[in-house]
């Protein structure tokens, strides 16, 4: 359900009213019932809630919303829009939730809405984000955020971080494992030979070692130990010619270096904004936690706190985001 | 004309056959002769060469390419798609010459086409690009690159170091200078009234100081002082948030604060690449050294070695920077 102040229970209300979402997977709302019947009724949804408190009562049938009932909210206190800890503990508690279930293998993936940082961390959460808690909650090391929009995908050797924290690193290793993953990400997916194409890290790539080094010390070692366990990859390029190759066709995904390196192409192409309506038109393109042992996948935006209640969220990356982990749980078994 | 080895010449005798070009202005290519009647024959173009030796013989008519000769290649020893001494320095002598003429007022404006970094230095030319001869034989210390592709524009803070060395140049003088470029930029370009964006160093313009220190202790000063001085100016902003907004029509230019961060939305927008062919559909867009006291716009690419002689290339992102060097000219006279 996201944070219950943004603008996720109203998306997801809106995306339940989408037959197709029946069609590809049974769904259940992980939060509170009384923020979701809140948002029904100020988008004048006819979708009625299935209020359960076990995954085995769930009755899935087009019109239904299933809700796990996490009961954490108090309706009359939440404030549309505005950053709290009791949503911030809400939001917390239904990904805690939902990250256990699927380790029980009581749902096949996990679909996220949007968080909010501040709100997590006044609630006493102290994570930098979703992904961080995904980790830390399934013991898992090795994880790299994915993004995908159209048949664009890019994988993130770093995110969250400074910029110069990234340059430091930019190692081999961790290169290495980031390709195994957008190898193993790709076939989940459904690709059978991925082909990976691999961003510099400085302008031109370094232009043979003029701006930088760690093409040579880190990135092309790491290209050559992947090749050698028979991975297709090539590179690193450089960044600004890799993208449009990858919009070409070149590549099945291409593995970045730093977040704005990956999120900038991605998002140029997913995010349309109306400068006339002072809003998003379309944000398109969901966020895959590649590594864990659990399927994970995310809206690709924020919790719009300045549209939050007004019911004019699109719920386009939501839906995106459900067929994706439908797809994926489909290929995984 | 560009390297002699490169596309260069080819794209030059296709561009002069658009008549939309002799309606803008009175083109004179610098360059060698007998380079660009081999491109002509080649090509089965039907322009015919006006071989001159100062600017006051060129006779301006449609079918006629006036060459300003520098009479520098032997055209038996050059090898197209090749890397040679003798290339880079037919190039270099053609920008040196083309910037003299434009300080001596002989022509208005400079549209360069594309020369290769290791022939120029091989001739003994150590300058890493086309920008630091412009900047180095004019004598100006404050200047930027400018990209420009449909009604996105780019500024860069920095362009051709290392990311590392990249993040100690986000300096408050320097981003308040290219924000001040920028500005002026606009203003040549017919904007009269220019809003300005600026993106952050770090992911998230560093989400308030959580990601990195640049955007506290560097950018926003710079920001303020710039708004002091009556530029109209915004940010930082994430870089994966600003660039969909300029594409909205938020602001007319944007400034970023590294090569890839500018290079990377911008291409992907403007060059289309077609992977069944292995080539390029479109590479539109234009580069603009800014600051400089003379009008220079380049191409957007390179010399494409791999194309050379074949007659595919296309002359599409030297229309444009043909079409921007006259629109600049006719706005600062």
């Amino acid at each position: 359900m996201g944070d219950p102040a943004g603008i996720g229970p109203e998306i997801t209300v809106k995306a339940f009213s989408h037959k197709s979402i029946h069609k590809i997977c049974k769904p259940i709302v992980i939060g509170d019932s009384s923020v979701l019947a809140n948002a029904v009724s100020f988008l004048k949804s006819k979708v009625k809630i299935n209020s359960i408190k076990s995954v085995d009562d769930a009755k899935f049938s087009f019109g239904t919303m299933n809700v796990y009932d996490l009961n954490n909210v108090d309706v009359k206190k939440l404030k549309l829009g505005k950053v709290s800890a009791m949503a911030g503990n809400a939001a917390f508690e239904s990904v805690k939730t939902a990250i256990q279930l699927a380790l029980d293998k009581k749902i096949d993936a996990v679909v996220t809405g949007p968080i909010h940082k501040e709100a997590l961390n006044l609630a006493g959460h102290n994570f930098s984000g979703h992904t961080e808690i995904f980790g830390y909650y399934t013991k898992t090391k090795n994880y790299a955020m994915l993004l995908v929009e159209g048949n664009m995908r890019v994988i993130h050797v770093t995110t969250h971080i400074s910029l110069r924290s990234a340059c430091d690193l930019i190692k081999k290793k961790r290169v290495f494992e980031v390709i195994k993953l957008a190898d193993e990400a790709c076939r989940k997916l459904g690709i059978k030979s991925p082909r990976i194409g691999v961003a510099g890290l400085n302008p031109h790539a370094s232009d043979g070692g003029l701006f930088g080094w760690e093409e040579q010390k880190e990135i092309i070692p790491a290209v050559k130990a992947a090749k050698k366990i028979g991975i297709n990859v090539e590179g690193p390029f450089a960044g600004d010619t890799i993208f449009p190759k990858l919009k070409g066709g070149s590549y099945d995904i291409v593995v970045a270096m730093y977040h704005d390196q990956g999120h900038i192409p991605l998002k140029l192409l997913g995010f349309s904004w109306n400068e006339k309506k002072q809003k998003w038109d379309s944000v398109s393109g969901v966020n895959i936690t590649v590594g864990l042992p659990i399927i994970r996948v995310s809206v690709d935006h924020g919790t719009a706190f300045d549209q939050a209640g007004k019911g004019t969220a699109t719920e386009e990356s939501l839906l995106n985001a459900i067929s994706y982990a439908a797809a994926m749980a489909k290929n995984s078994n």
